[in-house]
């Protein structure tokens, strides 16, 4: 079994392509009124575009056992039909190491995802519960791309002799706790942050949400996301691609979108020479 | 319909007490293999001596979609059986701002609780999500009982011209956000946080777990935890109660426990004149 750092690879060079598509659903804006059956629409038509899928806990949990019942169908259908795709579970978990622990047996073995989004307040035994086991990922949330985020992430701290905010120093010691399939999590609203944080973790992964809807800057996004080898971004869109079109013909009007998004991507790669052979 | 600290304030005094019990079912620990026959027996051998209960996600999530129905059978039993019982989802869940109000109406209207606990770290607007109706109380996750808490939580930050442990600025911004039906949980592994956490925040309900297994302080728990009337302090102990006997006899055990807790509490509270009349 491959690690994840080679899954993700492998992903991203199979359809080369940076896109993620989160699998966000929100019944008020869904054509149709099932989960599993939009969701699995929307894979049909978009698998071989992307790298990975991210589905948010939250607009699950939000329709109860049913809504996680319909994860559950997604998330193997995924693997069923496009077991090479990366698969991120957005749930941002994080508590003291023996309750991370059973989170990340939860995320991991029992719903069976390549990666998690996970939240380091807990410090070092939470984050080190998500990636002792190299075939898994996590990402560390590290700064967002809402409004809040700035009243924590943000607050200035003295380390090492020099005044950083708080969201620096948690890309810097991210580093000591593990890389290959430690990452982090920077909103496409923030290309400086997202900048300094690829300055400062060269070989981590990035997730990358709030293209689309959200207004993020994809060439920044782009640029100042990927490694020196131009990987290793996740570029995640949700709302821009599931809603694209609020008629039946809402799977073609995602994969149009995705394949627009991947389009743009590559374009940037491609001008900076490093794009696909 | 009553607010949240109404309603805590209520159930603290029906019973006498400030105990919580965490419903963490660890089945290599459980004396039987059914979880929710196991929570039941406990709520029902204790339900008269606590004001609260607090199941942690993390211990169901490990156990698959069975785990969530097991929780949810366990949510409406202390509902059906004692409504006046607090029951606190220890989800530490936290988003941006639309994902974290998909988690509030998960965790308020879909499985029923009183309260939750938070994770802060997308600020404001994560925060804000789960305290807009005062018929639901959020405490959020400030200093941890874990040793990787003081890899974050312990960073010194300068605020208003003086220099402070990041736990404890986020304790002073949390009572501009709210405080009726916004507390704070700190460990009973740190009283001197938990000291300085209350003198911050003199109206705020406060969740402190770590009593029992993880060895925190109880007597320090109680003095410096309760507020100016020896009241709005939860002080949960989870495996010490649980797990107090491996055999049959586990309900008379886990009542015991309880009552001795409850008892010895409050002994502390009547020798500083904050108990019971």
């Amino acid at each position: 079994m491959k690690t994840f750092s080679e899954k993700l690879a492998n992903s991203t060079d199979s359809a080369k392509s940076l896109v993620c598509i989160g699998l966000d659903p929100d019944l008020t804006k869904m054509p149709i009124n099932d989960v599993f059956a939009f969701n699995q629409s929307i894979i049909d038509s978009t698998a071989d575009l992307v790298c990975a899928y991210k589905p948010n806990f939250a607009f699950y949990e939000a329709l109860g056992i049913d809504g996680l019942v319909a994860l559950e169908r997604t998330v193997n259908y995924i693997k069923d039909q496009s077991p090479h795709v990366v698969i991120i579970g957005d749930c941002k978990r994080g508590d003291i190491g023996p309750s991370s622990v059973a989170y990340a047996t939860s995320m991991f073995q029992v719903w069976g995802f390549d990666a998690v989004t996970i939240n380091a307040w807990g410090g070092k035994d939470t984050v080190e519960a998500f990636i002792s086991d190299d075939k898994y990922g996590a990402f560390i949330w590290c700064r967002g791309s809402n409004p809040g985020s700035s009243d924590l992430q943000d607050l200035i701290i003295e380390s090492e002799g020099r005044n950083k905010p708080l969201y620096e120093h948690l890309a810097t010691i991210s580093t000591n706790w593990g890389q290959g399939n430690l990452g982090l999590v920077v909103g496409a609203t923030v290309p400086e942050q997202l900048r300094v944080v690829r300055a400062l973790c060269p070989d981590s992964p990035i997730l990358i949400p709030g293209i689309g809807a959200q207004g993020g800057d994809l060439e920044a996004s782009v640029l100042y996301g990927v490694n020196a080898h131009g990987r290793s971004a996740i570029i995640s869109s949700s709302r821009g691609i599931l809603y694209a079109s609020s008629g039946t013909d809402y799977p073609i009007a995602a994969r149009e979108k995705t394949l627009q998004l991947k389009s743009e991507i590559n374009a940037i790669l491609e001008e900076s020479d490093k794009g696909w052979p």
